[in-house]
């Protein structure tokens, strides 16, 4: 674990005279991320501020905010709004997407390419057991790394090995000012209800070292999850159809991963196990299944040898 | 998932006329396991039971039991006692490594490698749960998988994707006599409240799928595991000393598997993720530290670029 009293590791590599992103909703959290690099010398920040639209002029007042609290430290700021509630999947998602969408936009308009986030140890747990309970498979459950690379964007998260308290710790000493649950409007219920309910009642009967445990279970498999993605070719992962023979060589490992990245590469929705396992009944050598159905109207079928997405 | 009306396909690679020995505490899920195997057709089978002595007269009782109905079935049986209670870490571990030797020394003695046990979906999910919360890494979280290998014994679990809810209906159907609870004597309080407790709160909260999710999460997770396990150079993790050179050339994650392995290897007890890290930072190029202390007061040293325990 870190603590806010010392560089974390990961910060080796961004050298503080250089520019960055910083994303802040003006929770405690990003507050916090943006006082604590000020004061390890990162001077030319540009803060990033996306409005979900969510929660009216509460949102509103968000932005002004952020845009005061950037004002007042002589740093850039890129404020933007969109809509997301028409986006399908969960709110929370589509509103972590809508982010990161706008992070690469300001990223490639500013040639800035690393953000920093605020998204720290309790963070990572509860988006572990969420992705858990919610039938995530190896990758799903690989949670967030410190640093780690979207398209052209690098995300580093200097907070993901302190704890929550910690945080309000710092907010305490620092008299900080912030915005109260400028999140929550997109955080979806299972997680308030994780927090609050489920992961302090698993502390109660286990011991408090639960929290902890699941931290490294995490942090441990995020790395192996990052590094079995690059075993996957990734020529077959992106191309058009696959060869069953080429698949059939892969362990099975290998197999689901490529899958997956290849079925997502087509857009086929809400692709799971299920959806995964289902596709991979087309390699058996002895089966005489030649379609798939998928998600959306859509089909993965087998001809001559190879799979195709139609 | 499977279903005992249909014959898993984990059961394809062994045939029923060969020799097979079956794990046979007397309780409900070895027993549907016997009964389910000799209608298969399983007609060579060596009955193992292993009198774990923790529960006195009942314990007898319950090898009384299984002799009976080895004798009954007309199959060989192998019954032995021992006394588990002096061996350090959990009971639950202590009989499982207890029950592993034992039927590693029938397998040898028999000549006959491959073991049925009887652990089905629901163990699955309770021991991934334990060990996730017990902050197992990638290694241990990796859980059961359907065949699998301890030293020369081969273990096939053919009730792995089964549900107990289904054992308990094959045990009515059929009218099978059982010993109830023959193995929670070595069954510990925590995953007693996990079954009892806590996966049906769990279920109660966020929905029904919660425990197939798990299943799902712990057998793509076994998967990986045992395929990140082959990418772990063997000559590495049995060395007798580690070259650090070498090492730093792995990934994060085989680097932390070889370090797990080597260490156990070398017969330190409790290796857990806090032990490897600490043993990884001996690694760092900038790190001055040249030894770090391991439990059961032994060392891990760096010399010359050579690590090496004692």
């Amino acid at each position: 674990m870190n603590s806010l009293e010392r560089v974390p590791d990961c910060l080796r590599d961004f050298p503080s005279k250089r520019r960055y992103l910083v994303g802040v909703s003006g929770g405690r959290d990003s507050v916090v991320l943006l006082h604590w690099l000020l004061r390890l010398g990162y001077r030319r920040l540009i803060v990033c501020h996306l409005d979900h639209q969510l929660r009216g002029a509460a949102a509103r007042a968000d932005a002004r905010f952020v845009r005061r609290l950037a004002e007042k430290r002589e740093l850039e700021c890129e404020i933007e709004r969109a809509d997301i509630r028409d986006r399908a999947a969960s709110l929370e998602a589509a509103a972590r997407a809508a982010r990161l969408e706008f992070f690469a936009r300001v990223a490639k308009r500013r040639r800035c390419p690393t953000i920093f986030l605020g998204q720290h140890a309790d963070d990572q747990v509860e988006t572990f057991l969420m992705q858990l309970f919610r039938g995530a498979g190896g990758r799903g459950l690989g949670a967030m790394r410190e640093v780690s690379e979207v398209g052209s964007l690098r995300i580093v998260r200097p907070f993901l090995g302190v704890w929550r308290a910690e945080i309000d710790h710092y907010i305490a000493k620092h008299r900080l000012k912030f915005r109260e649950d400028a999140t929550n409007a997109a955080r979806e219920a299972s997680r308030n209800r994780l927090r609050h309910d489920f992961i302090p009642a698993l502390e109660k009967k286990l011991g408090r070292k639960v929290r902890q445990n699941l931290w490294r279970a995490a942090h441990v498999l995020a790395e192996e999850n990052s590094f079995l993605e690059t075993l996957v070719p990734n020529d077959l992962a992106e191309a058009e159809t696959l060869s069953t023979k080429e698949l059939q060589q892969l362990p099975l490992a290998l197999q689901r991963r490529a899958l997956l990245r290849w079925l997502r590469a087509h857009h086929v929705r809400e692709v799971g196990f299920e959806v995964v396992e289902s596709v991979r009944t087309l390699l058996e050598p002895a089966t005489t299944v030649a379609k798939v159905n998928l998600p959306g109207d859509r089909h993965a079928r087998r001809r001559a040898g190879v799979l195709f997405v139609d």
